[in-house]
């Protein structure tokens, strides 16, 4: 009698490249503990140096695959007269294509590698960052007059020069400020005021304001441009000290969640068309991951007597509630947030153990409950980083799409940039997070579990 | 340390018969494109004339399998001595018991026949049903002169010359009528008149007049019922031209959602029975399937300016889009529709599929989104058809029950019939919804995926 | 490419110790029938008999590895002179050191061996009681003076000498309540006193009056207090005849679930933390096992004019109708009840089995539905008790935790007391509910399932 099989989920029962599991908690000193079970994640309490060697493999592994350098994109040779024009002069795409020097990626790893300079103090992610800015400064006057001739929309910097969508311009445009801030490379403020106009500016607006595609519908409300364009906005504020660029942050903030926020769920849904007044909800998980990364970096600047803070923040507490209670048994969270057979994704985890772990930090929410999902998360993604540093597990590039099985089945590459900021983010803010240990909270490991118990203030 | 395995997901995780997959979209030419990943099923644009090779297949093995004759019970010896009394002779039941010429289920595979043939103009569908209908022209008046003998409750025809259920009466009713609009076979109207009175006067109504039944409780309401009566009742409007046909038709569609549907799911229970005041809720797919092919037959029909029209459009789109949430990875829906560790189910697929194309077409819901998952749903679904034109992975007849060891657990077979009428009518509505491209809507695959966007009107 | 596993169900994909399965219904003469399946566990009417069987393997087990002896805790000889100072006496803590003879699971043990001995009249349970009861009366005057010397917080009596907490109160002080009632044993009102004092005057409340426990936050209200106080106040009421204790039992289970049980889900929480505004929830089988029991042993004893009683039943309503929507295929409910990937567990699906089948056998709920729902749980339940009478799948003891690893990941074993009593009770209960057939309610067995149809009344 045949039966069909659940035949996505059969894709998804292979065993994990990276695991050397079942995992028992080696901070139970009892191995004949028959309440101690194992875990198909190591589960104990994290040391900082082991969060810091996770750091230091991928900073390795992107060091070698992001090249800063000119080549002819017909021969692959290096180019280095940069006063002679060449039209096949490209900047290089780095590893298989996939990490190129101007892309909303490239724009979060540089987010992610200050952030790990901040919290380790090492020189090696500085110099990363400098390296890139100096190579955009370096590179943009040779592009731009080699794009008078062959068109900005031919150009390998097009994305500057031929600015048409945020993808195009909210990453690099916030990474840029806060490379400024931290006072690395040549002064780009040309390019930053360029991509922070077109943000503000230029980019396509619903009637009550909220920005929107016209892909694929006419008028469609993507979560994912929540990070690209309000970083970017709330740095601008940050930089010019004038209010506008807040409001306008704050206001996209607000206006896409009331757009696409389900609260009875306390999820985002992935996008909407204006042109479909009943639609269908795909709660993907990097898209959820997008809007909590950029509501963190709006609340990190905002003045604390804005008045859509209340609203920002209340929504930030609905939805790390909602990720606790859907974050799986190896502590990553799936691709299809709310679909348990759907495959464990990386991506999406990475950004929402940096949001969680950055929320304790700041005091937007308890250490009680959300320390332990942090600390979880951060276990099983480390998991997921390889011994040459390549974040495995990351679902593709992925557009607005109108069905599951297009989701579910969805390809996942070392070799595309999406993960590798928001692992470095993350474990960036794990170390920080255990650094207010003592400090926010105590860390009791009781009964096999950790518990975090603030501190009296 | 032993560990209850979760039993019935195990069971459904053996690879389906047909699969030869995984499959790689071919509208994608780059075969290196890493973005591109593969699909439990295929995952394309399907072509009009793949949509109808499936289509011939189900007819060429319906038409082998689907006796009209006349047969001798106890030997299986055809008779067509149609003069002279025979205790024995019975209405063929057609390949392994499965397929009886008067049947519900033989209802809705007329019904798919039609719908088939409209859209393909193909004369062998019409033909299968004119076989059909002649035979029954032919062979009513013998059977009722044998059942004077030995009595209706012992006929091949019972559910004709002794109806006691929505089950005898309802879908066959429906499918005469429509038949008769078509010009097909013999005129049954005596019949038709006979089948539409009992659904209208004689079958059990609970005190507010919705339609129940006196099993497995004494007063019990299924969803199913739905497909049992308000087709009938539809067409018998349409028929007749009398309003109160329509009304009760109506009458029925919202009392049943009001008895059975739970918007804060957007689904249906499979029934409920008046003496449990607090039930809990079995969302079986196919009973789902039966409400919104229900709704769609009788919206097809009810006059614009019926004051129940609005109430029936909203129930029919809140459903489906619970339905296009709760479609799975592989395109076909779960026999449980919220439980993603149930098995993948053809009948119900077929129902939403044809139901929500359906919509598209006839303008009650929005091609975006909807056209993207009644896709997906064709092409899970057309996997499930063999190279004999039979339907795997159909859930065989089941009652109103009251838990859910027996919902998972319910066997599929390509022998029984419930299925194959879904199928020819989700088949023949994707062709018209094919043929909608550039009226509208236009279908642009872009990055990997099928967006339906409506032509401005 | 690859592509992380869902780990944690792998996990739980193996064969199940037990199963011979899948099982055909022998209840269906027609071994040719096509519309019956087959099923993960035996789907059928249980007969009497093979439940005793059952209960008999469960008691056998339990009067083997249940000593009641003194031991010296470094020889592990037996001590049988009681009159002797002996610094390393200690009660035994029976098999593999999971079946101590003071325990709150022992507590729920005594209970089910009680059910048990009601439902059968085998004198072999209340012989067991009576067993630990002689013991208890023989050795606490010996404990207590060795206390004297050895200090109260080192005894093997610790739990009655220095209570501090209502694991070392509730269950057994209400099993000792229960014994007295059913006339077994010496006269331990002292001890009982002591007990329930402990509860009511001693133990930490939160402001409203809620108990709650200093672990693992300040503050923390934990699901599981429900069945260590409730039944014990109630029992209280029962045995004094002051209402006094009936209010605060009713008291305790009103407020329990206006803070852990979400009415939306119709689950209860594991717990939440004061200190924490807006919390995750958990929803943790076995702790909504305690809830549900424990409301079963309050409504059982509390006054009908009780003006909590509507709301006290109203919640163990919308509890039951949850779980019936949340059983899995094989009858079992999950360790994570909403969560369909995490391991079928054997304690809390006793707990439901019994609290469905009592409410019906008390009238609090109807038999349709529920009584399907009871017997599917059962016979899941009954595949889980191996020949040598020991439980499977059972979680071990579990604290209050913050995250889905730890949950998902517990180990399960047979040498945790966890679901020893409530196997009893279940199956004590399932007998009285076969005995109201024909009384409350006949069982059909229809289209391959059963229906209860109320008797009318």
């Amino acid at each position: 009698m045949p039966r069909l099989a659940v035949l996505c989920s059969a894709a998804v029962l292979v065993a994990p490249l990276n695991a050397e599991g079942p995992f028992r908690n080696r901070d139970n000193p009892d191995l004949h503990d028959e309440a101690e079970g194992t875990y198909p994640v190591p589960y104990h309490l994290p040391k900082p140096e082991e969060i810091t060697a996770v750091l230091e493999r991928i900073h390795a592994n992107l060091d070698r695959a992001m090249a800063t350098k000119v080549v002819n994109a017909k021969t692959g040779a290096e180019i280095t007269d940069l006063t002679t024009f060449n039209a096949d002069a490209v900047a290089s795409q780095g590893e298989r294509n996939g990490f190129h020097v101007m892309t909303y990626a490239t724009g979060v790893t540089h987010a992610g590698m200050l952030a790990a300079a901040d919290a380790t103090g090492d020189a090696r992610y500085r110099d990363f960052v400098a390296r890139h800015v100096e190579f955009l400064g370096r590179t943009i006057p040779y592009f731009r007059a080699q794009a008078e001739q062959i068109g900005a929309k031919n150009s390998s910097y097009r994305r500057l020069f031929d600015t048409n969508s945020l993808d195009d311009s909210g990453s690099m445009c916030a990474a840029l400020i806060k490379a400024r801030f931290a006072g690395i490379g040549p002064d780009l403020r040309p390019e930053i005021k360029h991509w922070a106009d077109y943000i503000r500016f230029k980019e396509i607006r619903i009637a009550d304001g909220t920005v929107a595609r016209h892909r694929p519908q006419p008028e469609s409300l993507w979560a994912d441009d929540a990070y690209m364009c309000i970083p970017a906005l709330a740095q601008m504020g940050r930089l010019t000290g004038d209010r506008a660029w807040f409001d306008e942050a704050a206001k996209q903030a607000v206006q896409i969640a009331r757009h696409l926020f389900n609260p009875t769920v306390g999820l985002y849904m992935h996008g909407r068309h204006l042109n479909q007044p009943l639609t269908a909800e795909f709660r993907w998980g990097r898209a959820n991951g997008w809007v909590i990364l950029a509501q963190c970096e709006l609340l990190d600047v905002l003045p604390q007597d804005h008045p859509l803070r209340p609203e920002i923040l209340a929504t930030y507490r609905r939805h790390v509630q909602a990720l606790a209670e859907l974050q799986s048994g190896a502590g990553l969270w799936h691709q299809l947030l709310d679909k348990p057979d759907s495959y464990l994704e990386s991506s999406c985890t990475a950004m929402f153990v940096y949001a969680i772990a950055h929320g304790i930090n700041r005091g937007w929410i308890s250490p009680v409950t959300y320390g332990s999902v942090a600390q979880a998360g951060w276990l099983g993604l480390a998991q997921q980083v390889n011994a040459q540093g390549q974040i495995e597990g990351s679902c593709v590039g992925t557009t607005l799409a109108s069905d599951h099985v297009y989701y579910y089945n969805r390809p996942t590459s070392a070799h595309h940039g999406h993960a590798y900021g928001p692992v470095l983010m993350a474990g960036a803010e794990m170390l920080r997070l255990y650094r207010n240990q003592g400090k926010l909270f105590d860390i009791k490991l009781q009964f096999r579990t950790y518990h975090f118990v603030p501190k009296k203030s």
